[in-house]
């Protein structure tokens, strides 16, 4: 099978799913319905794994739907019928997350928290839930917890520490990233987000202080990437699985 | 009285202590031992409150006890002998916060807490306490309470709470500040702190993220500047002795 | 009683205002009309001091009014119906601060006075001066006293060395807060203004010019922020009826 | 036991090593010899795992070693005589990692790889190498891989796939961090490095480029912080440890 | 001839194209219908080589287009009919290009590749593409190669190699450039791209990895400049022409 | 005349002193002791008004007078002995200034003041006053005026308004220009200073802050250059002059 | 009479003319027709000279215009009808300037020209000639004379040789300051200009670079701000004219 | 032949010379004397071009020329001598360029012009006219040519237009880039320089000036990077000499 797909505007990446555990993921904006419709076939049709479009807005999302799955008009009951002779679910549309996803994972032993802020944060903690939902992680949520009001943390302190990984998505300041990154033993992968004002500087401000955090071994991904965050604890999850795998099987090689 | 003092290679503005509650504070830094002995000699000549030389380092400072008080080489046995027919106290230096004073104000109703992150804090957090102490603030000071061993903070929320005011010193991420601010109702100011490397962009970090704290009413003081944070809390107290005079004086007018 | 009151989409902090002395404060921006009407009921019903609302615009504002007290759509002559069972006032809203409120407290015996430096600063001046009156502070606003016509300011002298707390509410280069931290012996909080254009870089010249300023003690809060400005001397006033209880008390420990 | 160990210059959170599975880890810099030994006897005592001192320099780290096991002058042939009746193993120094470090953990199950672009990224690649091997990661090294000649990295392809967790250090331009990403599907943790002069802004330009990074789910630590990713990839071997745990106990609860 | 054209609003460089090789061209943003037209009918006269008109939106080109050439409406077959007496060939508007020209130049010897990292930076490859093409250079595209697929590129491999010169298209960290660079012995022209968002710093983070690029001999044009990109590569063709003219010519001085 | 002299390691703008009113000025710094005397013999030779070395240290300068007047080692007694058979007076060097000259302009009618805000000012404005001086301005300095004490501008408002152009030399915030720029309506260049620390950002907070002023008309040269301000005080006397002379000469077409 | 004129919403600086010798100039932006009218009308009636509101659109201009003179609705055939009992003449709009004023200066001695790069450039180069015109200076503009065409510059070299001061507009990388500067003895005031995309950055790139110009004694005001560079002529201009006239009248005192 | 050679300290990229056309070169600074000799050896021994160490000092140069060849002292007398029994030629150490090398390629046929604007971006130029030669430009420098003084640059015009090539090196403002630029059909590669002070903000200026340059096609190369820039001439001179070969050769395939 070749490995690139080339649709004229886009060349596919099909050996992705393979090396990387996943099909290349689709960025929605800036392309239209006919664009975002002609990869997601392509990726449906010769990867296996689920297929997602990140950043897209309801109507578009509900525009590449009625392409797809001209018969059915309704997310909730849209069934697995074919498209393109390819037997694929339905697909699904998170609202509050902008994400449009096909062929999910089924929820795996790998137990990701994800921490927000504030009122603010949470369509990037929605955004990273719902991807990481989509990849096969087994998703919970934590909001305003932001460390302004320490108990709140305090409250869900076991919660926190329970975790096989965390993401924690905070604008403004950026503090919980420090004081969550201070409370667990798992990875911490840090979201800044670009809400707040003035001195927030649309992130910045959040990103260099989760770098500068006096916590260490937490790690940080773009400005209010909740995509990137979900990837980066997929990473770690497959690893994971792999290396249990590994030193499950006697004389295993890698 | 002419309320400048020209000493050709400066001015003073002697009307600041009847104007603002405190002489002029000499600025240590690229004056010679002539300039700062000449500067202190007027200030205490024709000021009475507390005079004090900031970031002033040892030999500086002991070469200006020496010119000053001739008769006297030790600091902790400096004596009360008169310089220039005025009779004004011994000089006292205090290394780590790299302070000169003379004529310090008894220790009033004021309860300052000061409160570090971290061990590369403790120079800034000394100079804030040093000023403070040296105008008259009750003052204390807690280190080593980074945000991220929550449980150091929290094993001092009652003498946090107790505080009349706070300045909360910290660098890297300055998430201190945020915590701090959200558990205590007095004022907090906030003191970033250039430690820290990379991201940290020597102190801008922290101030940034300091300005986008999420704990409302947290104010915030130049990198580094223990000095002006001391001064600030010093307006504080100030205004507050001030306003209970009134208050407690029947038919008192502002 | 529960410290956290869960909404679904925002869990609020109740034990705030036991703990700082003001309820939570609600930010309008990127919500909805529902959800500021359910934190703000959840706020009259479970805290009994001033509940805020700010940067919220005027049809907002409005529809939330109408939401909680649907039989009054006048702000004049709204009068104090009960809400859910709970008997509080009307609420209040002022188009220049952009703020809507419930149950504002008295004014007290702290007196602060806004300073603005020009036109295009009012509206942060006006959200600092609204903001303050409605928790309690004796709050007075002088406007257009802006450096480069100096006998303004100097008109006013006496008014400003009156106050117990300033807020100097600047743009552009952000000189007045030296100029009146020079001036007075109260504390002074400054705020930078994001108006001009250029080298002003929205505000970011005006908060690092306050920073250096060269008048001791002025502290600093985030660009445009009013509200935080106010929050600041809240926390002042508050400390004053702190230590004045303490004084007052015959062997009161603290 | 008391869970902080005040010393006078430094409270050392003991808890650490409970809570987040490593005591607290002495950053080197500012610190006299008189206090890292101070810190380092104070952990080597109260807690049971690796002692690590960071960006400690060779003359600092022999004073220090001289001074806890002063009949053991030779790093090599140091032995394990007990320190303060505490039974601990010698000393190690690192010259190239500059790390100084106490009981180091066996090499566990998971094998980290750390890929360094080109000859100046070496010591910060050292200091994550020695730090992650100090705490019991299976530590290999590939250096000069710089992408400008992507033949050098298309050679140990499959030794980066066969990585359970990716350390990437790269200055300049940072490109190595999306190139590997993108060829693994284990962990990715890019540290920038402050390497290169002009457009490079120390550091800055390849944290803000590995941020950007196309391929997804790479993160970033602070800039120069080799301690900062081994920490990140210390994390994620806990985390499987704790995994495995939990599922090899039938029934298990978290 | 004068050399300088007044049309009153602007003062055209008519003598550019007997000293550069190429008319001036016209940047459309900010000019109006009646502006361009009057702008390009004074070159197509006074000048006899391509006349371009860059970032045009399709209306404006239209209205340009009709104004220029009345009796043509349709782009596809207008034909070579004189305006203003002049006998100029049809105007061409290529819409993904934002793109409007007259008389280009035939394709001539030399090669040029355009190579773009993702399907966001298409638009400004096309732009790249579409001057080159029009002032002569023998132009091909290769999208879609994103690093991190490292496999696009290598399949391409032979492609880029054979090329004249390259032009490298990326946005988010434009590690395309520093790859590219390394593999081929052509020039290397690199066109930072403002897509991306967060770190991505609207196109300026690429700009700086690029010049940071490990890959010696690249150089680097304005964000997003397609243009410029396609005139530094027709400098670099018209040296060709010029130093083959030199080398065929017997004796020939410069 | 050949306008330019070519001495090897620089070419010499002789046609500057005929096109812009004063030779060519020599910057120090990177220069040998070789190179500063070559250029010297060259302006002073081929030029015929002040010849100006800016930024000189002591030594320097102490070296360039004894190569060129090998009989005078003294400068207060240096005559006017002839150097390369050129009669030219003797050299003069302001340490403060850290300016080497020959040949000074006797004072003419156009009155500059200079003034600074702090002592940590003095250098700069020390620069400005020296070449101001040296070029023919009637100088004079007033010191120590910064905001924060307003009264102390005030009791120099006569002088400020009397001046016919004013240099204000100022650090940290750069308020100073705009209270300055309010009370004269004589030109006022502002020259930002370095001094300062943490927000000061080594003058580019007062260079902005200058540049965002509220007071008309105030214009701004580049940090630290009091040379630069001068010159552009020079520019304007020279303006002065140029009018005066077409005013004074009937008829004078320009 | 009162120096201060109380609006409400404005406070106006009546002493200014007399100060500065130009009344307050009214900022237009964010201010209401009535607003702008309530001020131009006070400025009209309290002092005498020319009346200037910047920046503001053609409608707000044409609805104050309405307001103020009602029985004249077009600009041309406006009469000098009196408003509000004083007799002041017609409103002038300028539509490329964006300026609205009243009772201009007559032209006098004093010569300016405006020098503008770019077509792009044209906006701010008619501010500066407009408000330079209107309040007295004899202004002539040249357009259009980048640095890429040389010879466009050297044309018109004679005419900026002959001006008494320039003013120089150019966005991108501003070099035309530079150039000018080199050319003229004149004073030279620099305007950036916030055109061009990318690397231009909002005109801070062409800000620098004219501060760092290699032309001694340009000075440089904020971007886009033509208004402020013909403030500074406007400065230099009425210096002049006073220093002529006490150099013109024997034993004049200043 | 192993395409890459392993030194222990570094891996060389043998197949660079091959693939590129020249071999790696060596950057100087943080290497020791062992290691740069290492690698000029296995340089020296397996490929067959010019051998260069960029960036180094003098004494480090000669350290590392006595340890290739202990038998040559002196470089103006150090002959072919072979070392490791390969014949290659002597060294030689540009000091000004900072550079050493071997085996220099002959003059060819393409003529590289290197423009300097003034005294303190000499060194730069030195290198890019340094390595430039050693990889077989035909070179010639032109110094001093800044545009304050347009004459000078006037006057070698047709020496510029002559080039095949430029670089053009500047710091401050770097406006020499667009004034070449606009003067020459040829390709312009501008260097910045990290020369000037304040708003130079070493070389971040004029790099971005240059970027922001209204003289279309102008490529820009890192910050001080006179090597960068040789490379990029480098390769067009590869690629004409390329080109002309193919075009030359009837039925020529690529």
């Amino acid at each position: 099978m070749s490995e690139v797909l080339d649709l004229g505007f886009a060349r596919l990446d099909l050996a992705r799913e393979a090396r990387q555990g996943l099909p290349e993921v689709v960025y929605g904006p800036g392309k239209t319905v006919e664009q975002i419709s002609g990869i997601v076939t392509g990726l449906l049709k010769h990867n296996t794994g689920p297929v997602l479009v990140t950043r897209i807005e309801a109507e578009t999302a509900e525009a590449v739907m009625t392409r797809l799955d001209p018969g059915v008009h309704d997310a909730e009951t849209r069934g697995p019928e074919p498209y393109d002779g390819q037997p694929h679910g339905p697909a699904t549309y998170d609202a509050e997350a902008r994400l449009l996803y096909w062929r999910p994972s089924p929820a795996g032993d790998f137990c990701l928290t994800v921490v927000a802020a504030g009122t603010s944060d949470r369509p990037v903690a929605a955004e990273a839930a719902a991807v990481a939902a989509a990849v096969g992680l087994d998703t919970t949520a934590i909001h305003d917890v932001g460390v302004a009001g320490l108990d709140r943390i305090l409250q869900v302190r076991d919660r926190l520490q329970a975790a096989d990984a965390l993401i924690v998505v905070a604008g403004m300041e950026g503090a919980l990233a420090s004081v969550v990154g201070g409370l667990v033993r798992a990875p911490v992968v840090a979201v800044p987000v670009s809400t707040g004002y003035g001195a927030s500087l649309e992130g910045v401000t959040a990103l260099l202080a989760m770098h500068a955090s006096c916590a260490a071994g937490v790690t940080v991904v773009n400005i209010d990437s909740g995509f990137s965050a979900a990837m980066a604890v997929h990473r770690i999850a497959q690893s994971l699985a792999n290396t249990q795998r590994r030193v499950n099987t006697p004389g295993g090689a890698r």
